[in-house]
């Protein structure tokens, strides 16, 4: 075997072991999501024995349509909860493959001289019923072209009413979470999320932030993975702390009211701006799982 | 004075002249549509005393910053009654003029040499309460730019529970309003209307149609205003009587929630989609009375 292919042999191994990895993982990080949400509905309904039934996720799989037009262009599993803690919450895992249309080719890195593209990732929206427990929104997610490979994600908080205790812990959380890796990360993740979730329109940003970053690739495949797993066990450590110190406040009907139109804003942001939003909507992507990032109950009074 | 002066002199006056005639129209059309969409709520309250008071329209001016940071920019009025019969139904009547933003200038005709333009117009979407009563859309404007003046406009209809009698009487009017002028305006109207009110991403139509015109100036002035007249007065015609013979219809709280569900499609058409709404957000348009066209309450359960 000569060398080169000897190599390129290696590589495609290795391509091949990275990708499992990351789709174990996203496994992974779901389940542990789905038990501690669920965790949550449980001690909110033996707190609360009137508030009904304690939530449980359900799953739908679906799958992508091959770009040759057969069966093999991945798919995912929408798990999707309507609690009493969690109104409404998403959390999705998916694991695509193909070609990329030539539209977008001009738009994504390493795809020059082959469109061909290997992508994994998890994404949740939780929608909280009470007005004082805050919105929140992770994704993560990895990539592979022909050319390149990176990750990209992020997580970011958007409260009804923002409680400075929460936006703070959450943002130490994040912030330790990136220090660990490299000393620019948060300031520059941090920002990147304010100015990714603005409402131009109405010069508004959606929530109060978090981290956001795309097409990281620095050359260090290993720490930048571990930087991943670890934004998700952040998240996984400090939301659900924020939800059980806020979910038993009482709320009025009026803060109820301001709740479902400041949700009118986050429709506005997911189908005006959110680059995955409309990427997958312009790609045949799976509209369900798609839109289950959008919330239960809104008005536009 | 040279002849070629005289003739821009001529020119000039008769172009103020059609402004001034359009933009009165739209105010009579206007002011017609809330007199006759009051006096449904009054019948309705006299029916039903235990209704609660009939809606009544409440006006908001709003001025348009000129492209030079003037005030002679234009504006508008936004009329919003939220009422018995109609949960939420907006009428705005707009006189806006300035400079094309260059990104935009190559998509308008008649802006080669000379971006200015001036637009006046009435819009208006009407989101009744009872789901067996449906959501009207209707918008007609009158636009000239330095080398080309034309007219725009349509009427669609997007019942929740579609009635042959309902859809077929709604287009039945257009088409009488449309044979009246141009044997294929019809056909090419309610066709473009089909193919503009599509959710892509859902293969699903909005509505059952109705007509849908654009960039029309065949050369006579007089005709197509004309027209785009008799396209306020054909809705002014059909509307009522629809609202009139469903508006007391029985219905289940399940048909409420399916009408909630499918006011989730109204919002995806108006902020992944539609033409106006997309355009005012990105210049600077008026938030509030481009976003009155989404329902008041929404669900994406």
């Amino acid at each position: 075997m000569a060398k080169d292919t000897l190599s390129a042999v290696i590589d495609d191994a290795e391509l091949r072991a990275r990708q499992q990895l990351a789709e174990a993982w996203f496994v992974e990080l779901r389940d542990a999501i789905r038990a501690e949400f669920e965790a949550i509905e449980d001690e909110y309904v033996a707190a609360h024995p009137h508030a009904g039934e304690a939530g449980r996720f359900e799953e739908t799989a679906w799958k992508r349509e091959g770009d040759a037009g057969g069966d093999d262009g991945g798919g995912g599993v929408m798990s999707v909860m309507r609690g009493r803690v969690f109104e409404k919450v998403g959390v999705n895992i998916s694991t695509v493959s193909g070609v990329f249309h030539p539209e977008f080719r001009g738009n994504i890195p390493g795809t020059d001289g082959d469109a061909g593209f290997w992508a994994s990732g998890i994404s949740l929206v939780a929608h909280p019923r009470n007005p004082h427990v805050p919105a929140v929104h992770i994704n993560t997610r990895y990539l592979n072209t022909h050319g390149k490979r990176w990750f990209g994600g992020g997580a970011d908080l958007t409260p009804i009413y923002p409680c400075d205790q929460d936006t703070d812990d959450f943002h130490a959380c994040l912030k330790a979470c990136c220090d660990a890796y490299q000393p620019h990360y948060y300031a520059e993740f941090s920002a990147w999320c304010d100015d990714y979730f603005t409402l131009k329109h109405r010069q508004e940003k959606r929530g109060v932030g978090g981290i956001f970053y795309d097409y990281l690739d620095d050359g260090d495949f290993a720490s930048e993975w571990a930087f991943t797993q670890d934004v998700g066990r952040a998240f996984l450590k400090i939301y659900p702390q924020l939800v059980r110190r806020n979910m038993d406040a009482p709320y009025t009907q009026d803060e109820r009211a301001y709740q479902l139109i400041r949700r009118g804003r986050y429709v506005e942001f997911n189908l005006l701006y959110d680059r995955g939003t409309l990427f997958g909507l312009n790609t045949g992507g799976n509209v369900e799982a798609i839109l289950m990032s959008l919330p239960p109950e809104v008005r536009w009074p």
